[in-house]
């Protein structure tokens, strides 16, 4: 969470927080279906029907909507909280579970889809993962598409069909298109060749979906429109700084969420993408005109972090955390309480973290509890220490010891040693 | 949040996190009628009642009371997230709201307390509050004389009614008890001698309490112990630097809640005492052990966010946040996007958070804009400029603007300008 607050700041977002619960009808009908039907939501105690978010871009939509006058455009924001999805869960899927969101509202301009990628690729390496892929596709294709296949109408059904393509596989994807959005057979075979595309053009790299792509769409001019924003996306992020290995144009991604009218994006994790996307977005024009009638384009992803957390812990690289401070005193001397707390007191304005075992137990316990937490030193003083003013340092790790000076008004020795 | 982070660290406490809904069971008649009347509760998808947390001291409670075998003890841990409570919003305080809380879960040493004290001290400071009180009480001395008079099977609803003495006076919680408790108006007022003692001591402080506190609770042993603990938490506080000015002995004050069995604490600000307690907390050696057999005792305090910031704005001490990176690059001329990009990616690769304006606005606007969000430059560059390999640095806040020399191959210059 630090890691990504740092790069979304770098990247000039500020942080906001919105409620848990919003008035019922804000959430309904805005994610999916399964949204919806995994909505947690009650009736509180004044009688107001409400809900708990299921993710951060609706009430941000909500919120941009109600304080733009305010806030001004462009308004780029992040968001790290959790959201709540009565849904079955599973490895790396909880029904409580944080998001991390950066959003940019109010501009159309394709620097912010660009931005977007950045972003995603600075946030993953910060984290210090290497080995992803950022998958980007644009809604827009599609659309061309199927109107251009008189098919416009059908858009969220033959959508929420495609999404299930990468579980499913093509066959499957077809029957179900068909029978879900009423198509017949070479209709469903017609949008399904977006997903062929890949790999016959697999050689070709991106310049070769990018020339071959017009004619699939049948030179549809919403859909080439929407192919060459594609391209300057995936341009502009390579000018600005993204390997081309860790980009794939991928036209066939629908992502679940109605919401999305432009670029959509899913990151997968190259050692594990059975696990799914960690970091997923889009642009999603409209979701601010469900709240008010001034325009509000927005374009923003999502970092998954419970998600992340489980993969990075099946590949074995997630470093368990030590203890928060790096000094331990133990309470040796029941006497001498009072100068563990000085000492601890003066170690802390020296700028060093410092915790005091709460009882005088025997060393060997305080010992063992120094090791398994994880702190760096053990200072050890009893009244042979405290009248010559010397305290012991025990270094766990070496598993050394040296006597220093300390006073309580001259800790500056124990303070230099302990930093060193 | 980023400063008390820092601070709870400091002691050697970790973060944790628990779920915002706990089975119902796990709330109700933990906190007092209060917070079961205000229980945001429903039943959730699979059928189950759930509710969420009021305080982040239960689900604590019942978080290390499941996993204290594997956690170890002393287990000390900070959270900050929010908490829901069904009542009246006012300044300050809102249904939804931050509490930032750090405690001790597994020892009853006077340590613990004392140490609690000493966070508090450290924390306000540490937020760059000067002036405030910490008022320390111990619910044992109140138990101890309630025995000494026969009413201890009163004590729940006698602390109710002691709990309002700040807002409603002498008079009328004297007249609440006898009614609410069923106990005669000499038992009343014998409770309330708690209450007077600050009075009458004033010119002595505490050491004047101290010493007149074992009379007034009849000599009662229970209450005699609780005395002597009080003094030394008094005492370890101020040898651990906790200045003696902001140390408060009212051995009236009761909280609300009804799990706290030790010391009690609450801090008001000297120059806004009205807004009431801001950070408040105390031992709770049972409340553990409404899930677990095992005995574990806990203290800890929570610092309430909102109201503090409430009443921040209030004095007039709240500083607005400007942008979160320093610079801003207008977005002058649509042919060099792909060069302001570049730019970007550099400076943020040398450490400077920068954001780009998303459209090719008018200079005037973008500026504006510049100018209101708080960013500290501007960077200007045109078609000359990046022709002669150099960019024009505005500093926003003196007006004045220079040349400095970049190109996407050489930008260490320009990085040495932006960071002097």
């Amino acid at each position: 969470m630090e890691t990504a607050r740092e790069t979304f700041r770098s990247f000039g977002f500020a942080p906001i927080d919105t409620p848990t619960l919003e008035h019922l009808d804000v959430l309904t009908g805005k994610g999916s279906e399964e949204t919806d039907r995994q909505l947690y939501s009650f009736t509180d105690n004044g009688g107001r029907p409400v809900g708990m978010r299921f993710d951060l871009t609706v009430p941000l939509a909500r919120f941009a909507a109600q304080h733009i006058g305010t806030l001004g455009t462009p308004f780029k924001r992040y968001h790290i909280a959790p959201v709540w999805r009565g849904e079955n869960p599973q490895a790396g899927r909880y029904r409580e579970f944080y998001q991390c969101d950066f959003d940019t509202i109010g501009t159309e301009s394709v620097l912010a889809d660009i931005e977007a990628v950045t972003v995603i690729d600075s946030l993953l390496k910060a984290i210090g993962i290497d080995a992803f892929t950022i998958s980007i596709n644009n809604r827009v294709i599609l659309s061309g598409l199927l109107e251009s296949l008189g098919l416009a109408d059908k858009t969220t059904a033959i959508l929420r069909s495609l999404d299930k393509l990468g579980k499913i596989g093509l066959e499957k994807t077809a029957a179900e298109m068909v029978s879900a959005a009423n198509i017949t057979a070479d209709q469903a075979n017609q949008v399904l060749r977006l997903a062929e595309l890949k790999s016959e053009t697999e050689s070709a790299g991106a310049s070769g979906i990018f020339d071959r792509l017009p004619e699939i769409v049948n030179h549809n001019a919403t859909a080439v429109a929407g192919i060459d924003r594609l391209r300057e996306i995936y341009e502009g992020a390579i000018a600005s700084g993204v390997s081309p290995d860790r980009l794939n144009i991928d036209v066939s991604i629908a992502r679940g969420l109605d919401y999305y009218t432009g670029v959509i994006f899913e990151t997968t994790l190259d050692e594990l993408p059975s696990i799914g996307s960690i970091c997923s977005g889009g642009r999603y024009d409209n979701l601010a005109g469900l709240y008010t009638k001034q325009h509000l384009p927005g374009i923003g992803a999502s970092l998954g972090l419970d998600r992340l957390l489980a993969a990075l812990e099946t590949l074995d690289k997630l470093s368990t955390t030590n203890k928060p401070c790096p000094v331990m005193i133990l309470y040796f001397d029941a006497d001498h309480r009072d100068d563990y707390l000085k000492l601890a007191t003066n170690l802390r304005r020296g700028g060093i973290g410092t915790e005091v075992y709460p009882e005088p137990k025997k060393l060997g316990q305080q010992l063992k509890y120094a090791d398994a937490s994880g702190f760096k030193y053990a200072i050890v003083a009893g009244g042979n220490e405290w009248q010559r003013g010397v305290v012991q340092v025990k270094n766990l790790a070496e598993k050394s010891s040296d006597e220093v000076a300390y006073r309580h008004d001259s800790a500056d020795a124990l303070i230099t040693r302990l930093l060193a």
